[in-house]
């Protein structure tokens, strides 16, 4: 038997746990060419809202009715492609289900045996550690010195940017919600400045931080954020726009403060990144973020929750704020 | 004696003929090291507009009771600098008045007596041909075959866009104010498509002449102009903001729609350009132009007026709109 997380609704805004439904049905055998792999962690991201809106997105939507899209590590336990062997620990696109019955386009790579866990192909080695190395270094153009500035600092794509910036040389400046958040900002991730932007006042707690301007703003939030931060870019400043979190809808969609000035006074620039446009930099910038953690330069925090059925409320979770680290379910 | 036009008030949004004040006074000795141009030529542009206003911008504001700066060309009648001759003809930062006594800096070139109208070093040869040319390719980076848009498309700087756009093999959209700057568009710098947005329903237009995106999107407006290109952009889009013409005071800041979904989703760049950052590319930037122009494959126009009187309300003239061509003051 399989147990499999479906989208239910067209969520309007965040989805919440009511947008999904648990099925179970009965595995088949499988068809030449296929492989039959037993998830072990599926991935909870942000963008997963983008995966399943209507509305124009870098991805085709999830069906209704369809297995919910996700990342996830797991073993292969039947394989009727000559490939890929049993035994096997692979990561890929598996989706929200205990047994994902795939072709070997599904995997992205085998799952390395290097002391690290496996896990961690769902995290700082994989989707979040690649997309903030390659978007920070290929948009961000980091040189040593410079101030870079990170919303959701703390959380697992925030996180490794102000560690990876600090690696590069920078001085690092988070912003995050909370003084747990903030804690583990100074203490686990250590940026040079960390502050709480709903008790330390944004705009203060900015300007105190970055008295000569931000070089590089790595943004995963969009909104009240971002509005802070744009008045403050330095000459030259780069944008990368990863995230728009804190955006709950855009139907309507909504206005802000208006950027044309401020990049044309600070000849500054904002760029978005999508890392499915650079898949093929994936190995290499996996190698050089597993070296660095080897090397205890790049500290990570996971936000374990266990079983399927903790899955459909997962997202919803994350946008109310509660993951410590990186969100992923244990099966 | 001398003639001046001053500041004289900090304007309130766009600078009017009552900002200004005319001025005359006696021609004092030079110094040693000073030099004396008659002017003959006084630009115009629209990014005066900033270089009055007290707030954030890329250049120390005209005082108060200053001579109002301006890019001009005229001849040096007496000079104190050796390597300064009487008789040159020279472009610089000489400003609205009759007389220049300036040092050396002040000069940014010799109009070199190529045949071409010395004028032209205010326009397609001066500062909006340079702004174009570096602008569009630095920033830009247009390929052959991108449709690239155009704001204020029939403007000096708009149309050396537009054809310079062609040269480099892009399919060009311009967009432009009223059924004379459209004609002018399509028939004197060859545009493929030039619509006015004031009458032709800018979202459709936009959408009949972009049918693949807009993969260059040259912005000299900001405004509604902007808002309605931006979902439009192709995957992988570059905007150069070059100016904010349409937007009339930014205190208070005026808000917009967000911009920061569609740079994520396109993976698109927004970024400023403002040309005294390449000062050092200015002389082959020209030659370019010149060799351009000399071919007839870059058309220009120009808008002359007679007069220091005509400067207090030429740069009002612009934002009603009323030129058609690169507005320059003839002494």
């Amino acid at each position: 038997m399989n147990r499999q997380v479906l989208l239910a609704s067209r969520p309007v805004g965040i989805a919440q746990a009511h947008d999904f439904v648990i099925v179970t049905h009965a595995l088949t055998a499988l068809k030449a060419g296929e492989i039959r792999i037993a998830n072990r962690y599926l991935s909870v991201e942000p963008a997963m809202r983008g995966w399943i809106a209507d509305l124009g997105n870098y991805s085709t939507p999830v069906p209704l009715g369809g297995v919910m899209r996700s990342l996830a590590v797991g073993e292969i336990v039947e394989s009727a492609d000559p490939d890929w062997a049993v035994g096997a620990l692979v990561t890929g696109w598996f989706g929200w289900q205990q047994f994902a019955t795939v072709t070997a386009d599904a995997i992205m790579r085998k799952v390395d045996q290097t002391g690290l866990p496996a896990s961690l192909a769902l995290g700082v080695l994989g989707i979040n550690g690649v997309t903030v190395l390659l978007g920070l270094t290929l948009v961000g153009e980091p040189k040593s010195g410079d101030t870079v500035v990170v919303s959701t600092a703390a959380g697992s794509v925030g996180s490794a940017v102000g560690q990876i910036a600090r690696i590069l040389g920078c001085r690092t400046v988070g912003i995050t919600g909370g003084p747990i958040k903030v804690a583990q900002c100074k203490d686990q991730f250590g940026y040079d400045h960390a502050f709480d932007y709903k008790t330390d006042g944004l705009v203060a707690a900015l300007d105190a931080a970055c008295p000569e301007g931000v070089n590089v703003y790595f943004d995963n939030t969009a909104g009240m954020i971002s509005d802070a931060v744009y008045p403050c870019l330095a000459q030259g400043a780069r944008v990368v726009i990863c995230g728009t979190a804190s955006i709950s809808q855009w139907d309507p969609w909504p206005n802000g403060p208006r950027v044309e000035r401020h990049l044309l006074v600070k000849r500054a620039r904002m760029q978005g990144f999508v890392i499915f446009d650079h898949l093929d930099r994936w190995d290499s910038a996996v190698s050089t973020l597993a070296g660095w953690i080897r090397e205890g330069k790049l500290h990570y925090a996971e936000d374990i929750l266990d079983g399927l059925d903790a899955c459909p409320d997962a997202l919803a979770g994350i946008y109310r704020g509660e993951n410590l680290g990186k969100r992923i379910i244990r099966l």
